[in-house]
């Protein structure tokens, strides 16, 4: 391949997103320039601490393995993944309650970011026409002419030209490239940064003195508490990495928890199983300066036919239902695919990859959003377990008609998350209908549930209502395609 | 009065709402500098080509002049105002229908904005204690030390200090107080800037040639025509100010339109008894660039205790319940009862403010961007105008009951914005309801639709339905001291 007559390319941000971009657009022959401001992480491992205020692990699901599938690297790290199968929900006397995430083969991956980040960045620089820039920090860019300045330590102020080429903004919650684009004059962007109530802050769990796993290894652990969680992911190392979910102000929040005495009263009484095992829980909660979640919608993604956002630079979201690399993975699958579709004539593609995106990017937003609730306090619910318990049984019953929403969104790459959320809507207020049922407690194994079941998803889950509510050029059709969805075992 | 030990107040943007805003502060004994980045537009009439991009008239109503009241200059402001009585509908084929806002006596007054504006800066310049500083733009503001520097003309970078004093942004839509509050780190503001599809551009109706009206005068014309719509404002002069709306963008949009026949066929096939009132419609909207139509959200409004947001900075909305000044100008008057409830003790004041008018602003913005589909679609639909003329007379035989929608945001000051949403949603319920009787057509005058009614609004506007849905400090209370409410004479 060659990049004759190919547009350069400048990534700014080599985080997970923008580094799998860097892969995939120099195996389509571009000469991509990819600009990172942390120094690079690898060649010390204390380096990491670069990734302070990110969390140390992701958990990674099926859309994210069918983008490193595409470049080969699903193998390689699904070698150091840890699946879980399920939710482990730790009760506040202690007992636990397993809750399957799909079918028996079914899990999502707790991933190492920092681990995954470097893999990715190591393949990048394999790739002919690749260059990977530490220490690059963007300053400035002109949307006219399409060069970028960065300040380079050593080097001072450092001009990339990029004169003939296209701009990916992959620089996270907080891009720069976005906040330069909003500062154009003329510009017509539509933009919300909204913080949520809630904060975090990341809590261990060591590994045993025999370097085993103090808790089931293949599970993500909750303590749903209501207003607040502690959820907990594997780390190979026999260790969990944990976070704590809460308010930043109010009566039980960061802010109230103000001295050692109450957050130490906060633990006992709300975690009485996982205190024991959590390293200096009081002392890391008191030096920790939690971190802010936010959602970020903007629109247009592409600016001025050269700019182009990707990852949470376009739609930052909260990590309640583990989609956030998971679909900025998807971003540059569906980009990559649309560089093919239309010949490398990018006055094509950049629209196509908005038009495709951004309506599933909103999707999954909000599909995030409302799973706080889902996490933090459904989870303990017995009316909520059996819904979904019907559900599953329905769901193995008659996989044509019904995928449970976790499940289109988590297992189902190939479904669009617009899709996903238009469907689990109609699937709310038929299963509302169920769960009103006299006795449904009693009866929920009876056949005339399943059959109420039936009735109401053919009557109500019908190809024509899904069109309508969903139009997306990526899509795979309405409902009754589902049962053609290729499955990506995991 | 004397300012001893009071804060010195500096207020950015001399708009309608900054002017208005100094008057009350200093009648409270209040040392206040008046910022304004443009020019003194009143030594010559001519200036005022420094309002462009803004409309030329607005409409002033209760609100509005509940506030204007409370500084004593609603007669004079009355004075130059044209009261309109009602909607007067323009239909593509020429004919016109009247629909009434209110009350026989109940009216939205035509004001221009470029005068009202100058009334207050003049009347804010006779206060004692303020300082009206033209031509001053904002360029820093340094949120600890509490100090802003502006750029003048003449002066060169000039700093003021404002260390023992409370800064306003009422600077706008596109506030630059805002702008800076928000590049602040470690703050968490959340914050959105939506810009809807339409755009518009204003016309003029001139004056006939002996000086009287071409249409009727006490009325604001529109001519609805569902995704766009034309409207026309009187002015003392005997012209109109127009604007039109329409999308930006689309199949029939300001872009689509792209030469000088298409517009004129445009203007002849949907506005044919405006075309040749019009004063160059053609040439106009060909010279035209559209302004943007836009809404701001922002949490908080109140930045490190020393900076607040007020006006448009604070909440930008569209203009389609004419409330976009009236809302800010409640924003003075509320502030101002506030100083004098907490005994300028700003800690409390500055949060008491938001607190009291946040959710009535997002209430309005969400109300202001629904009207759009009254006005221009609506407005000329025959069901629509029956449940208008059923509700009108239904809150004639008990107006403790029912207050239409309109009149809540319009004619009832003392009535809280989000308390007429959450109103309004209960009565559009209700209405459904109504306007699902068989033959309605027929029977709308029939004593059973009003008995349905009657029971309807008895049990679903109850205190206890809308105590929930309502928790504004300054509220009047539940619906049932609807009846209370002191009436303003409009």
């Amino acid at each position: 391949m060659t990049n004759q007559g190919k547009e350069d390319i400048a990534i700014v941000g080599a985080g997970p997103v923008g580094a799998l971009l860097a892969v995939m657009l120099a195996r389509k022959g571009y000469k991509v320039d990819l600009f990172e401001s942390r120094p690079d992480s690898r060649p010390d491992a204390s380096a990491r601490a670069l990734y302070q205020g990110k969390s140390i692990n992701l958990a990674l699901s099926d859309r994210g393995w069918l983008a490193l599938k595409a470049i080969g690297l699903d193998e390689e790290i699904r070698a150091q993944a840890i699946p879980m199968t399920c939710r482990m929900i730790h009760a506040i006397d202690g007992s636990l309650a397993r809750q399957p995430y799909g079918r028996e083969n079914q899990a999502i991956w707790s991933v190492s970011r920092a681990g995954i980040n470097e893999q990715l960045i190591t393949l990048a620089e394999q790739q002919a026409g690749v260059e990977v820039h530490f220490e690059h920090k963007l300053t400035g860019l002109d949307f006219n002419s399409g060069s970028c300045a960065f300040d380079a330590p050593g080097k001072g102020q450092e001009r990339v030209d990029c004169r003939r080429g296209l701009i990916f903004g992959a620089d996270g919650t907080f891009s720069k490239v976005r906040r330069l684009a909003q500062e154009l004059p003329g510009q017509r962007i539509s933009y919300s940064l909204d913080y949520m109530p809630q904060s975090y802050i990341e809590l261990t769990i060591p590994a045993s003195s025999d370097g085993s796993f103090l808790m089931e290894k293949n599970a993500l652990h909750i303590w749903p508490r209501k207003n607040f969680m502690l959820i907990a992911l594997p780390n190979p190392d026999g260790s969990f990495t944990c976070t704590l979910f809460m308010d930043l102000q109010g009566a039980l929040s960061f802010e109230s928890l103000d001295d050692e005495h109450k957050v130490s009263d906060f633990f006992r009484k709300y975690f009485p199983d996982a205190m024991p095992l959590l390293t200096d829980p009081v002392a890391t909660f008191m030096a920790k300066a939690p971190s802010p979640l936010c959602l970020v919608h903007i629109d247009p993604w592409v600016i001025q036919e050269k700019v182009a956002l990707i990852g949470d630079a376009a739609h930052a979201m909260v990590p309640f239902y583990g989609q956030g690399m998971n679909c900025g993975f998807e971003d540059c699958r569906v980009l990559s695919e649309l560089v093919e579709q239309h010949q490398h004539h990018w006055p094509d593609i950049l629209p196509a990859y908005q038009q495709a995106r951004k309506e599933n990017c909103d999707a999954i937003i909000e599909l995030a959003k409302r799973n706080f609730v889902e996490m933090s306090d459904l989870a303990g619910d017995a009316r909520f377990l059996l819904r979904k318990k019907i559900e599953a049984k329905f769901s193995e019953m008659h996989p044509e008609l019904w995928i449970p929403l976790y499940s289109m969104v988590t297992f189902s790459p190939e479904l669009p998350y617009a899709q996903a959320l238009a469907v689990g809507e109609v699937q709310k207020e038929i299963m509302d209908e169920v769960m009103n049922l006299p006795d449904i407690e009693q009866n929920w194994q009876a056949d005339c549930t399943y059959r109420l079941l039936y009735q109401l998803a053919q009557e109500k889950l019908t190809p024509n209502t899904l069109a309508k509510t969903v139009s997306n050029p990526l899509s795979p059709g309405p409902l009754n395609s589902l049962s053609q969805q290729k499955e990506v075992k995991a």
